[in-house]
């Protein structure tokens, strides 16, 4: 019998604001699993293998939205957190599951884990594209799915519109409304995020925090679609500068989780809606994987492995890393998609 | 020759905020006109007959809205407003028009005009149903469409659903609603309309002027289905009590009209178009005539004569009127649907 250290990642207190805070979050290493041994009961043992670090996961910490679409996941105290990661299983008596597959999906942050069977929305991972498993929580996961999905549904985008990107999942978006020939105002918190958005093909990119979101939108004529994971003045500006028709598709508003006053938490600029046929979007992509979910795996994975859609992570390693890296999210500390890497293979 | 007076509503000054005061509009009776001799030129001339008190037309004195999509009918001080109205041809040598046709469109407000041609979007009132050509500015005019085109095109309504609609053209949603199997929740700004919305088929009706619109939309299970005429805090309690997936029409937002501080003015709740999944859609019912407007004309006048879809309204004579008319709508002394009557044919 070798026992081998299970590592967890738990819920330890609700941050009061500002989505998450040092001590959120609790590495727990107490508690170990024999991995050659332990029963599985017709279930299955997985490793965890990378981790995503989404700004709606702190949504999850909060009473706020026990209410929402997100209920069922809200976190428990003292209970591993859920989040998107790879995982691979190393012993498996579930009839569709072998040794050695990879799958995606909200898992509960152990380091080893024994399920009866997966959960809904369960993506299989054949990677026959050969991309590092990294990008199945990121470029080829939930966040890529969202900006693939999301922009395919909703932006009934046109040759020759304008779009103004904020970024997140949004470098996957500018890549694709380039694809479809829009020209593409992309907003970044910092100088060397703004390069970076440039060279995945922004025509026009700006630092938020330096410059007027709504001057600039003005100055280019305003704006045909808004791809939004920000809202508060950010969204205000948009509706300020948006042209008649607009599309906003309502990804997250970063800018807003927790923010009880100040110019974040409320938007002045509503009347936009009526007094210019706005439609505003708010989706989850899950009720987009029907009808899309196929043509996603088909199609991105091989685009990014051919290099035609770019991709940049933000890598820590270890799974205790998560609440640093969750934490650099509300700092716009990261550049690309931050990422948590448990452990190889 | 016969001079006949040929009074004019003019726009007299910018209003400040609310919407609309005293002395925004002034009724001219300086021109006359000689209705029998009066040259033609190819076009033709029309007399006034009714005409619809909206609450957009504020819109159209503002010049907050002059980059809007009613840009191009922005009123201009010293000439005569523009309004919804049903008109009657006199004499016409516009090959198209003969003398006792009746057309509803946006028309200047003078009571005998002579035109060209008919603008675009006029529509031909045979009124075979023979109904009062005021409701052709009402449940059959701008409002009924907006009403009937707004709720078949972006409600996406399922029996069962829970609606919750804001009076105005409202009372016509009600009654849309009812016939698709919906429970109807209805606020209404005085004890006598929400007697009148109940008798359109409410289930659940109140004045918001008195009661907690949230509390109440949360009795009652949330909403599905939002009509909006009104915005500011009856959009964010609505927004707050939605369910996941709810559609929110935005038809107007008179309460954030003018609205440059206080409750009103600012939206709390805008995150939950993400959390909630709600989609929120504001649209002109010009953009719904493609596909709707020979529908609505071959259903809605014969329910409207059948008296399966009932309205009311609250008519005043004379075109001087209006002003008088577009301040009670502001101040919620009109129970039905405020019409103008300025000549009976």
């Amino acid at each position: 019998m070798v026992s081998t250290k299970n590592g967890r990642l738990l819920f330890h207190s609700v941050p009061v604001r500002d989505g998450i805070v040092p001590g959120t979050l609790r590495y727990d290493e107490s508690e170990t699993i024999d991995l050659d041994a332990v029963p599985l009961n017709g279930g299955a043992l997985f490793k965890l293998l990378a981790v995503s670090a989404d700004p709606f996961l702190t949504a999850l910490m909060s009473p706020a939205y026990s209410e929402s679409a997100f209920e069922h996941l809200t976190y428990k105290i003292g209970k591993p957190i859920i989040a998107y990661a790879v995982i691979v299983a190393l012993r498996s008596e579930i009839p569709t599951v072998k040794a050695g597959d990879h799958f995606m999906n909200m898992f509960p942050l152990e380091e080893y884990f024994i399920i009866d069977s997966l959960p809904e929305r369960t993506v299989p991972l054949p990677n026959d594209v050969g991309i590092p498993w990294s990008t199945y929580v990121g470029v080829c996961g939930m966040p890529g799915q969202t900006a693939y999905m999301g922009w395919k549904e909703y932006s009934k985008a046109k040759k020759g519109e304008t779009t103004f990107v904020t970024t997140g999942a949004g470098k996957f978006v500018i890549q694709m409304a380039k694809r479809d020939g829009l020209k593409v105002i992309a907003s970044a918190g910092s100088d060397e995020k703004v390069e970076l958005v440039k060279s995945f093909g922004a025509d026009v990119a700006f630092n938020y925090k330096t410059a007027n979101t709504l001057e600039i939108l003005e100055r280019e004529g305003g704006i045909d679609v808004f791809w939004d994971n920000v809202g508060g003045v950010t969204l205000d500006a948009a509706l300020q500068a948006s042209r008649s028709k607009a599309r906003f598709l309502e990804c997250g508003m970063m800018a807003a989780y927790g923010a009880t006053d100040g110019p974040n938490a409320v938007i002045k600029n509503i009347w936009n809606i009526v007094g210019k046929s706005i439609t505003m979007v708010g989706f989850l992509v899950w009720d987009l994987y029907e009808g899309h979910l196929d043509d996603f795996y088909t199609t991105v994975p091989k685009l990014v492995a051919d290099g035609e859609i770019k991709y940049r992570e933000d890598v820590t390693r270890g799974l205790g890393s998560l609440e640093d890296a969750m934490i650099g999210l509300f700092k716009g500390t990261n550049v690309g998609k931050a990422v948590v890497i448990v452990a190889d293979e």
